[in-house]
């Protein structure tokens, strides 16, 4: 269950009809692989509501809070301001196979293609996974592409298998925002692959949860944290515009307890699913909303973010891999630890 | 009082000796203006603990979480990685006038200066001062200098005299934090000039007192917000070490309630007290901290940054101007709150 | 006389009808500052083709490619995408006087401004003028809004009355080019203020004049260089894509022989004269030329930059101040010069 | 041959022994592939002077003059301020493999590594090479590795295969250059893969020879440029200084005739050699230039890189392959060209 469901609620605007990035249209695949003692992995896919993402660009763009991280793709939409292909997730050694796979799927698609640049994030799961056996191959993006759905698992599946948050199971989670504007209805979403923070800084809700359990068995750390953030919108914004809406991801991670250590690469990819980026040699009309009446959105953004961050821990079971236990957050103690600390 | 001294902790690490940015060494001097019906505004200055902040330059980065703000200096700073002057904070359109100011006090120092980069940071106190008076003139900051001290009062003086933050009187409030890395003890604290957000985003300490203190009288904005941020630290640091630091800064932001709403400068500078910049031409030896060391720097400058916040809000008075009032914010009040919300 | 009225030419692309920033609607003015032995410095204004520029504001950006510079401004720019004042160059020293008459200049035009941000950026002539003077005054700025013509002089004049280029007089040059793109014609101009170089990197149209020129008098240099650059269209593009378009004035620069030397503050900033930004909460459609269409818009903005920085040296008459010389580019030898390197 | 071994002479600093990235003791090393009718392409390496590049990371920053590139790593490098792997160059579809394989052999070499940053960059063969096929396989890396030299090929070998420049054959080429700081000597060097312009940009020091070859057979082109660089010193230099020097590589690719064209991705990696990065927890000391001695550096990077660009073209031969030819520079053609336009 996600965190309304519990009677949790993050922030004050509130959730689209799935409170995920399903809202926006888009499929979320993912491929978990689990084999023998070690290998504790996987691949997710983000699939914009187009069909054929290299002919239909969608505006995006970036934001790299810690750059302690590996993600392809990131200076192009920097340069350009639009993705070309699905957004990939998987462990920190297997993001080139992953992107790889992506430029396949792309040359199948478009039989004149020559230039493609993917998009792909990732996490370090080597404390559940032997991350250096490189387990992850190109057919698992594409078994993650098959699986895509507007209902998807969250938690510990697909890139999520293998991470940690808070020294509890983290993995991958998701949550939307409903804003009016000017008399219009905007969603924005997001959805995160959690792999970071020591049990200590854990906050739910404002409620420093982390402290009061800190002596919950299941301690440890490969020290190898991160996060990756997707953040969509069908807000008609510019790539610039998304850029400003990538930055407030952070606001939600940073109440959730994080605060992008050393080690944690801390980055954010936003794009808009409100219309396509023009190609040719003309002028075209875009619509895009002023600058003006984006605040609403920026702290729909943070919300979303932050409670995805929570209801990736929300939603993962326990796992044991590679020589080390990552136990489930334990809900019900959770809840009663909120109940106490919150008079509403 | 801050806000240890009222029971309320905000964060893991321990606060230095003053709790401010004077456990660094540096000094902090105020100007308020307050003239008449509408004149509610000032400077604040930072000065860096050296003889002659032009000849010996500190290690310094930015870092702009939203740039709809009118800073001083930051272009340079990011180029060459110092600041070569004390740090200014006035009104939004003073800034140019401090600036020139900034330039006098350092031509007088140096008879050989031809060029300077002065570094002004600012918030839009223009609710509760008559901002197109442009009633700061270049004595002010001189005043401002000579009145800079270890012990310096914090709220609603300086700069920080006509500044609002959800909706109370906001402006100054400064905080500091300890942390041990390789068994060496290091500070790091933030200056905050806090002049954003709406009542229904005050959180202190996690728990969201804005909204419970919705209906408390005194609402109403100019809708121009802003946050100037200075991070001091005495870790030996270089600029882009420095830059990472700044980044941590709107985590604390983003605890207090901020979310870097469209209208709003949450911009940060940090420098670093360790040593002083070389200059020449042959190789020098630099002492600095290796990346691996700075996990709790950065988790210290969030907190003494969301403190920072917290503390302009507990110590700044109710001030009526301009045909507005803004009223300190009820800490008693605040404190019943928390109490409630929190079963330590 | 500009580079094409005496046979040199530069670049593929044509200019425009006056060859300068007045090819798009642009006036430019000047107020120069020659006072007894030792003042030899100004103010330039760029004025965009509207009326109020605080309430008509244009798309713009921003590069720098070296910042040891103190331009006005540029933070804010960057963020939001947009100019809302007029453009003012000057000395380094009176960048923040010249910002505060724009000010309130803005001020003057609106009566409800609370908030605004000019733009302003300098280069440094303590080289020919007693820059400790601040001899600028704000009422300088005004002066020079009020001389703003489309028919403006170029070379000693305004901000450009001390400068220096290449150990040669320097100042204010502008250029032109026009270029088709799918059946239309757009414009593209450059005006700069050019203060950098030495003898020996001049570079005219490729032919290395400034080797050859070693031995001509007047050599000497503060140590102090600079250009700062503007850049106008009236192509229909986006923040982003003037960010693009501001990098290409580098390749300009680079061609004449600058190479951003460390004590060189070299900055951009382009705007669009197409169409005003739009404000308020709903969405609006704007036209733009889609990315596919830049690359001759991005090769005439390296020459029309590349040739305004030559038409500052050959316009620029011989100025003495400050106990120095600095000699006008002698001409004809330049000219033999370049024919007996060019069997064209 | 190279440039100067021609006559052809490329700035005011002389070239190292070597006249290669080779005279900071980097070896680079070739796999070039062609096989059947269409397959034009290989990989290049360059490896840092250091037994295991993972434990003896450099200080390294990056620029990106034009994004539409893929480059792998950069978010890492500018983030941490070095680089721990050897440096790869292919092709645009090719790069994921070639990061795997980096990967991999830094995990050969490196029990207990779990994360780790490869660089790799690319530009676009699919003029002379069927991209689609995705030729390049993660032994021809490996091989590269094997192959690695002081004294390596330059022109149409490795990444260089099946590159073009000012459709002629380009690929890869090298330069460097000495220069004098404080009585000191430290060199700097370029390494490029050069695949980008129009024949009628092209400029051999400062000649505009392309418009002179206009008609010289087999134009034609992809639309796909981009040009790689990297840029290595054995001056001890900070990340925010190798960012410095990086931005002056563009400066040489502006001479050649470049402009950064919408389609072609320019981008730099700046790395070096003087010293390794600290590891641990505790302050170190490091040493460093001053930003003081930088601007002969700045120059040198700029002459290294301009030579580069003409040292590829220089030394590729004609290529036939996937239905095109691209022919050789026509030397004495360019040689007799230049001696008519330069009269020393």
């Amino acid at each position: 269950m996600k965190a309304p469901d519990l009677g949790i609620r993050i922030g004050l605007h509130e959730p689209g009809k799935r409170n995920s990035i399903a809202d926006l249209g888009v499929k979320v695949g993912h491929t978990t692989l689990i084999e023998g003692d070690d290998v504790r992995t996987g691949v997710t896919v983000v699939l914009p509501p187009v069909k054929n993402p290299f002919r239909e660009r969608l505006f995006a763009s970036t934001f790299v809070m810690n750059g302690f991280s590996k993600p392809i793709g990131f200076v192009q939409v920097d340069e350009l301001g639009y993705i070309e292909t699905p957004v990939a997730l998987t462990n920190t050694l297997s993001v080139y196979t992953v992107a790889s796979a992506v430029v396949r799927h792309m040359i199948d698609l478009n039989p004149d293609l020559k230039s493609v640049s993917p998009v792909v994030m990732e996490c370090n799961d080597s404390y559940l996974n032997n991350i250096r056996k490189m387990a992850v191959k190109e057919d698992h993006y594409f078994e993650a592409v098959k699986n895509a759905s507007l209902d998807f698992e969250e938690g510990a599946v697909g890139a999520g298998t293998g991470m940690s948050a808070f020294e509890f199971k983290g993995g991958i989670g998701s949550s939307s925002r409903v804003v009016e504007i000017g008399g219009e209805e905007y969603k924005v979403a997001s959805l995160v692959l959690a792999n970071f923070g020591r049990r200590e800084d854990l906050t739910i809700a404002g409620v420093p949860v982390g402290e009061l359990l800190k002596d919950y068995p299941g301690r440890g750390t490969s020290g190898k944290g991160s996060i990756s953030m997707v953040v969509a919108t069908d807000a008609p914004l510019t790539a610039r515009q998304l850029k400003r809406l990538a930055k407030r991801a952070v606001v939600g991670l940073a109440r959730t307890g994080g605060y992008a250590y050393h080690g944690s690469g801390d980055i954010v990819l936003a794009f808009s699913t409100a219309q396509t980026v023009p190609i040719g040699k003309e002028p075209e009309l875009v619509s895009f909303l002023p600058d003006n009446a984006l605040s609403y959105l920026f702290r729909a953004t943070a919300e979303a973010t932050e409670e995805a961050i929570i209801n990736a821990l929300l939603q993962a079971k326990t796992v044991e891999g590679n020589g080390h236990v990552r136990y489930a957050l334990p809900v019900e103690r959770v809840l009663e630890t909120l109940k106490k600390n919150r008079a509403s």
